[in-house]
Parts: structure tokens; sequence; C-alpha cells
């Protein structure tokens, strides 16, 4: 693997885009000393960036996908938008990996159709890191709605590749996100995952249930995309409430603002945990390239912090593990690679 | 109706049991001052504590369903358990509500089998209050893991009849539990639930997001039993991992611990507030009469709040309500109650 990996960045991505994400480039070039970036946006926004600085390459795009834009069709008509250059420049190996904080359905859909999955991936997937000792890779977080059992099996081989080469757990245990601990819980549909998973994935635990999600249980958590997405939300609504009502009790009198004032540092380290920009963002599993999604709020650090981890992935070498890992999966199955 | 309603409590239920319930029923006949009780149990715990208290009527169980016992085998074999004891008592009319905190998959079938679901029913639900400023009436909990869409509409229906009678809302606005706001989001099948919701379901406002859980924008959410369970031990979850995270950051140094001395009432609050005990467990909706289903791990705290509330229900009318709503989403649909 190259030790200077290319990370292609969509200036115009977020919305707040520009400002935020040239702000980020120049912080991850400034932590990452052998990171080169090749930034896709407006000639009048990547021209002058890139001339200040050394390692980064220009790329002029001429049209932006906007987020309430239908994916399908805007990648469809917008070929020459940041987020579709940036997905040929994974295909053209003109870039390792891609970090956007543009519409997500867009990424997906340009990134899937035009960079191309990994031989053997009938679904690419979006996984997330949840915090805690023990990090937690879930998934899928919202790329499909509807799922077939098989699926979820090969979410199971993705988030295995994720957990080690992103995280670096040697050996991630696997549970199934469900209602219960018992093999016959769930939905019909669930039943016969769990016997799918059973038999194909080697270091299955068994099912999960939302209160795993932060105890420390397992490393990879596999659900299909509509309840990940739910789950996910709901814990940020969750924090979002818990961390408005502390507010709220810590300026309830004289000596519980005292009390807060001491504690400012404390507090600080808390609401940054389950702060999003810590990871950058989502990571779009089983298409060739190492594909960061950022959220549409983004930041100027959670823009940095998506790009280093963007090439650390590429250095750690995702994309090689996850085609491993599908390709055994195909063989010990019969299935035939698509 | 009659202000003097009768609770049956099942005295086994839950894994502390007895003492707890006891304890609960004894402060819940303190706080409302019309109740009466009708304790279910072994004889030796039943009829020594009715001699102590005017009024509470003693009902002998012979025998208990045990936490892991599959449910639907364990009320054909266990008639004279206090959980089917219950669901008779409800049936002939000896008591107007039933509180356990025993197996949720007993009750759920003792009651759906033994006292039989309100007419035009077709699939009973559990619900339970979010807190918040707007508190949120959510459900399926866990009652199915398998739906058809016109069982959601049944939910909301039945989930209005609730935030009507038992929270006090005169008009509750319906969300549907989804992936994003668009008609168009979600599985196929949740799109068609989407379709009926628009058609059926008055007060329907389009689809909720997980992190409009806590939002205040809806004051019904409904879901399926397999999403609605994941979710919420998410929340529960979420909640615990940040309030250890909290008391971590208030013990890291002197001056944190200085700090949270000041600010102990103000977090005791916090902590309260996403506490179960105090809505003293989830409502099953749609059989024939009030359930209230208790944590397993319970406190008397919760047995009294739960007795309580099935007290206030039944004076509010929940049931004929329930009724109410779903003859009248029967006739305008056409469907054949059975």
């Amino acid at each position: 693997m190259d030790t200077n990996p290319v990370i292609a960045v969509d200036a115009m991505g977020g919305d707040n885009a520009v400002k935020l994400v040239l702000q980020g480039v120049a912080d991850a070039l400034q932590e990452d000393h052998e990171l080169r970036i090749l930034l896709i946006g407006n000639k009048e926004v990547v021209e002058p960036f890139a001339a200040k600085h050394q390692r980064v390459k220009p790329l002029v795009s001429h049209s932006v996908i906007e987020m309430d834009e239908a994916p399908a069709e805007a990648i469809r008509q917008k070929k020459d938008s940041s987020i579709v250059m940036g997905a040929y420049a994974l295909k053209n190996h003109e870039a390792d990996g891609f970090f956007s904080a543009g519409s997500t359905g867009a990424v997906l859909a340009a990134t899937t159709i035009y960079t191309g999955r990994i031989k053997g991936v009938k679904r690419p997937a979006i996984t997330f890191m949840l915090p805690g000792k023990r990090p937690i890779t879930m998934l899928d977080l919202g790329a499909n709605a509807d799922y077939k059992p098989e699926h979820l099996v090969q979410f199971a081989h993705m988030g295995t590749a994720f957990a080690r080469t992103v995280i670096g757990v040697e050996n991630p245990e696997v549970g199934l996100l469900n209602i219960g601990s018992e093999e016959t819980k769930g939905s019909m549909q669930l039943q016969e995952v769990y016997g799918l998973f059973k038999a194909q994935v080697k270091n299955f635990k068994g099912n999960a249930e939302g209160s795993d999600l932060f105890a420390n249980t397992f490393d990879v958590i596999v659900t299909d995309g509509q309840t990940g997405n739910i789950t996910l939300k709901t814990i940020e609504g969750t924090a979002k409430f818990l961390m408005t009502e502390l507010k709220d009790a810590l300026m309830a009198s004289t000596k519980a603002k005292l009390g807060a004032l001491l504690l400012k540092d404390s507090l600080y380290s808390l609401k940054d945990l389950l702060n999003a920009d810590k990871y950058g963002g989502g990571y779009l599993l089983g298409v060739k390239g190492v594909v960061i999604i950022g959220h549409g709020h983004t930041s100027a650090r959670a823009v940095k912090n998506g790009i280093v981890s963007a090439a650390k992935a590429v250095r750690e070498g995702l994309v090689e593990q996850i085609s491993e890992l599908i390709a055994q999966s195909n063989d010990s199955t019969g299935t035939i690679n698509s």
C-alpha cells in the first residue's frame, strides 16, 4: 500500500461548505505530513487554495448537487459536479479516498454506480463508530431501507473488515441487532438472518439489543439500514435531550451555577464524547475506495478528522480487507460473484 | 364510570417480587383513597396483607410463571398462576385494571387470549410514555415483531386514545417513525403504511425521525414492535452510558468533586427524568381492561406508580376511548369487526 494516500475532497459539500472545508483541509495537511489532497470544486475556490498549499492538487468542477435533489437523477444530470467527479477520481485511481459532506444519497449513488462496488458485494452499507471503552462498528445506517437476509451477512463481513483495519481489533465479535438474545426473537426475516449468521459469520456471538450499543459486549453490530438510521438518530436525540436538561439543571440555582463553573472542563469532555465531529462522519463500505460522508452541518474539525481517518483507512487496507472477506465468504457459500 | 376502580395486582411478578410489590400496594392505597386492590398470589402472601389493609381483597393463586418460560405454553399449563388469574379477573369484571411486573410475554398472551381483545382490534400493542415538555406516546414497543400495514393504523388510533385519556392531550398529533420526512422514505412496507395513515388517521402529521422522540414535535409516534423495542432499549442504553460518563466526569478531580457536591439536587432531578419507575411500566393497549406491565427489575415506587396510573386510566375511560376510535375506523373503512 502506498504510504502517501491521496484523498479527494468535495469542497462544495455541506450546508456551510467551502470555508469550513478549506479550513479542515488545511488542518488535515498539518496533522498528516504525508497526506495529499485532490480538492474538487469551483475554479475560484480550489485554484487559489492549491496555489498556497504544496500537497493539494485542484480539480475544477462546474456544478453542485444540492441536499434536496433526488440523488439518482442528480448524479445522471450533473456529471461535472464535485460529487460525481469525486466518484470518478476514485474509479480512475487519481484518489484512494473521498470525503464529502454533501448529500448522502448522491455520494452513495455516485460511488456505487460510477466508482463501482468491490467484486462480490451486493449492497454497500454505511457504518459509524459508537464511542465507549470498546468502540462499536454499527452498520447499515441508512444505505438500504429494504433488505434481503444475505445482505446482512455481507454487512457482517464488511463490519469485521472495518473493525480490524480502522479500529484495530484483531478478532471482532459480531452481534445482530434484535429484540432479545434468543434465536427465536424478532421478525421472521430477522430469524432467517440469524440462521445465516450462525452458518456463515465466523465470529458471530448472537443477538445484540439496543442496550448493547454502549455496553462493551460486541465489536460489530449489524442491522438493516432503516433500523440503523432510526437507532442512530435516537441516540443523537436522547443525548441532545439529556445535555439540554443537564444545562438547565446547571443553571437552576446559584449553588448549581457555582458547581457548574467548577465542573466546566469535566463536562466539556462529556459533551465531546457523542460529538459526531470526532469521527468526521460515516464510512460507506463496499465500494472501490475509502468513502467518508460527513454530516450536512459539518465543522472544520469534522472535515479534518474525516480526511485524516480516510487516509488512515487507506493505509490500513480497508478496501483490500473487505474484498478478501467477501471473496472468502462467496467461495465458501458457492455464491456467484456479481 | 365507577369512581372506585379495582386494580388486580400480581404479587408474585418481578425478579424481586413480593416484598417490593406489597410495599408498592400499601403506598398506592395511601396515595389514592378510593382505590381498591385485588391482590393475587400465594395464600401466605396475600391473606395476611389483606387482613391488615381494608381496601384489599385477596385472591389465592397456586403457581408462578417464571420470566424464562415460553409464554404460550406457560399460560396453558398454569391456569392457577397469578398472571392467568389476573387475566380472568379482568374478563369476569372482578377488576378494571391489572398490574404485573412478571413476564411481559405471559401477561400479553394471557390478557389477549383469556381477557380478550377489544372488539375490532387485530393486535394489542405495548405503549410507553417518553418524557419531555410534550410527553410522547410511543407504540408498539414489542408486542408484535412482524406486522401488516393495517396493524399500524390501529396502533395510531389506540395511541390517540391513550394520549387523550391518560396524558390529557385533546387533539394528539400522530407521527410515523421513519428515516426521513418525505413520503417516499423507508421500506416498501413503511411507504404503504404512510399511504394508509394519510387516508385513515385523522391527525396524521407525517413521518417522525429518531431525533423527534424528544423534540416536542408529535404527541403519538407509531412504529412496529421490533423497531420500537430496539428504539426504547437504545434510549435506555444511551441514557445509562451518559449518566455513567457524567458520574466519572464528576469524580475526575477534586475541583469536579466539589462542583458535584453543589450540584447534587439538580443532578438528581436529571437522573429521575428517564427513570422508568416514574411511570410504573408499559401499557398494553387493545385488550378489555387497563393492563400495565412493570419492568422485571421493579421497585416499590414503580409498583405504586403503575397501580395509581392504572386507576387513573380506568377513571378516564381508556378502554372505552380505544373501543370507540377502533369502531369508528372500522366503520369508515368497511373493515369487518373480528
